[in-house]
């Protein structure tokens, strides 16, 4: 069976390229690797895996490549740059799986580069994914595809190995769509690393119990996929460091730029960026994510008595509306910007409330906003929740804190964003339905 | 001449109050001093004051009492609270003039709770003072008051005595509205201090001397009271300490509480008091608010080479981009919050281009803001700065801080801003006027 299947080229074998390799190797592909680590090539080696010393040695006489590198630097330095780069090697009509997370701007731009270089027929696909070093290693990851027919027919088969059946999502709009789709994600996933350190920040100042705390949100309309990953690693001392600061911080980076270069505002994911760097400059950079709860805690004191039922109760109700608020925001914030990068905003929904992203906020609030970003009448129901309602949940929190003197980055900047909102006549005296939220960032 | 100045009670003697009361016995006043901290009492004696050991005893028997504690909680502890507290010992139709910085709505609580205790003969003066210990001390302070005419006339001579001729400002609209006079004021005060150290740390993170910074900054049109106050204090090693972070703080506070109740945004003022909570957790409140250059300098590289003189121009050009997009907004924040409190916007004007919120950029666009909130249609000149332009100057800042991997918090949130106020189709093809950006906030 296995002298059935075509030989692949592996560049980029970091905690998710090596998970991703060696899935191939399990499913009985033949792989070259290569990495500038030579320890992780010996590793490889152990796992079954073939292995090349240059970029150049590593695709030739391949007919599918897959580039898992950290940057849209590295990239680009794999396949132009150094003495043996990877594309005077390349096959005639290659399949190039570009996974790594990069600048829409970038993939695009090598497209052009290729092109400009005579090698049109390269069949490029941008398909950045996502779901961490446990799914890639298990072939399940939610992969984001985009590029021309052709690229996606032939490199289909690899993309189906590595994502799981129902999170394989093919991207319209061509080279830079699955980029796209991957940044857009990216908002909510940065906006919720940050809000879980800054709401277990909130409850450690609030006296709470922290597992107490993280049982009680993860139960609640204000449960989210990050806080389910990140909350217990907070618990435990932020300790595996499974996804460093950096990382998301690199992300961020790609979100606030790519929005600069449009002229697209992106407030809540500026602020978390703005705090990643923050983290940077004391030297947190390596650290687990979950330790940014740490700039939230500094000169915290504890209570003088242990806190009632009625207490913990308010309490709790404190940490949730502050969450809530963030997630409210964070989700406006990705689907307008989806809207404006041309995406397909149910697929952006049904991608994202099954990935990192996903909450309880954005699942309940994302067709609603959806349907406000497609011309919809959206009023508030009576017995539903208003803006109002989130608001003034969300304020309770941001004056307490105020009271406790303790920074809340993002739930500050989401109050004043709905304050924006709330700013017209209008919602002083009618509820306003709280999707209209998007209207903030909508054109 | 002595005999014929009335005795004045004096409740607080802190670095301003000791200033002013001292200030009242060089002009031949009998001042009757109060404060909670023995050794001050002492020295207010050896400088020819009398003492009191209670509000109570302090005002027994005065006609004229000056109030310039530091806090809401602190005026009212000293009226009505405590076992010898001002009010029952008040005389009849006393003078009250409250200098203390304090919200709005305290002050007017004030007024109400007189009246409830039976005493609403009290002559109550809403003055908050502006101008440092140094003016405090020379009887040159800029002072906002705000009350009935007979309050304001009664007063009318002491506050003469305390503030600078051309710098004592009636504000219409009564109690309170001396209160929102200074709350406007500081909202310039509140982003300008922390830009100082926002544009310094970014001007050392370029690599730039940060003494050819200041004299670069100070002599363009990205000059600051503030910056003139605080760069110096920087360059020598934030020594004297001038002015705690504390204080500064605690009037941010002020105003985002007040923005809060009454549903006005603050991006740019709650941006900044989440900094200045994030250097209280990290043990730095009692230090000058110089100091705040700290957060933006950690982990800083050295430069590898020196600068040539095109670098450090470019380089210049940055800073002044970032600080004049940071000072656009922080202008349209503080003139929108006081129309929005119902204030006289030529007087805010006048009053903020003179005392420590001003800057060149407030004194060019504030006019223009006010223009537009008067419902004028603001157009922008083919050869005026454009809202485009300041936003072109303000993003390659924000992104040359990206590069250098450090936070700009006031620039990225300015950055956003301008951004909210450009998303409009409109903006794309056509220049707009830069005080547009006033739009953002206004209903």
């Amino acid at each position: 069976m296995a002298a059935d299947k075509p030989r692949i080229a592996f560049i980029g074998l970091g905690a998710m390229g090596f998970g991703m390799a060696t899935h191939l190797l399990k499913q009985g592909y033949a792989v070259t690797g290569f990495d500038i680590w030579p320890p992780t090539l010996e590793r490889f080696r152990a796992a079954g895996g073939d292995t090349a010393t240059t970029p150049s040695e590593a695709v030739r006489g391949h007919d599918y490549v897959v580039c898992m590198v950290a940057t849209a630097a590295q990239a680009q330095s794999v396949l132009f740059e150094g003495e043996s780069p990877a594309l005077p090697a390349l096959s005639e009509s290659v399949s190039l799986l570009l996974c790594s997370t990069v600048p829409c701007a970038y993939v695009q731009s090598l497209e052009t580069q290729l092109v400009e270089k005579g090698r049109g027929d390269v069949l490029l696909v941008d398909c950045p994914v996502s779901g961490g070093a446990g799914r890639a290693a298990d072939g399940t990851l939610s992969i984001m595809a985009g590029g021309s027919d052709r690229a996606l027919e032939k490199g289909r088969f690899l993309l189906q190995e590595l994502s799981d059946t129902s999170k394989l999502y093919i991207v319209n709009g061509g080279i830079g769509a699955g980029s796209n789709m991957k940044m857009v994600h990216q908002v909510l996933a940065a906006v919720k690393i940050l809000a879980t350190g800054e709401g277990m920040g909130f409850a450690q100042q609030l006296g709470l119990d922290l597992t107490q705390t993280y049982e009680s949100i993860q139960n609640s309309d204000a449960s989210a996929w990050m806080f389910g990953h990140r909350g217990p690693r907070i618990l435990s001392e932020f300790k595996p460091i499974a996804s460093a600061i950096t990382i998301i911080l690199k992300d961020a980076g790609i979100i606030t730029s790519e929005a600069l270069r449009v002229g697209f505002p992106t407030p809540m994911t500026g602020t978390a960026e703005q705090v990643y760097f923050s983290s940077l400059g004391r030297g947190y950079g390596a650290d687990d994510d979950s330790s940014l709860i740490r700039l939230y805690t500094e000169g915290a004191k504890g209570l003088a008595s242990p806190l009632t039922e009625e207490d913990k109760a308010r309490k709790f109700a404190l940490v949730k509306g502050l969450l809530r608020g963030i997630y409210l925001c964070g989700t406006a914030e990705s689907l307008v910007f989806a809207k404006r990068c041309q995406l397909d905003l149910n697929q952006v929904y049904d991608l994202c409330i099954n990935a990192a992203g996903g909450s309880k906020m954005f699942e309940t609030v994302g067709p609603e906003i959806i349907s406000l970003l497609r011309g919809e009448q959206m009023v508030a129901e009576p017995n539903g929740e208003s803006l109002q309602d989130v608001a003034r949940q969300l304020q309770e929190a941001v004056a307490e804190a105020q009271r406790l003197r303790m920074p809340l980055y993002l739930g500050t900047e989401a109050s004043n964003l709905i304050r924006l909102a709330l700013k017209d006549a209008s919602s002083l005296t009618q509820p306003l339905h709280r999707a209209t939220i998007a209207k903030v960032w909508a054109a």
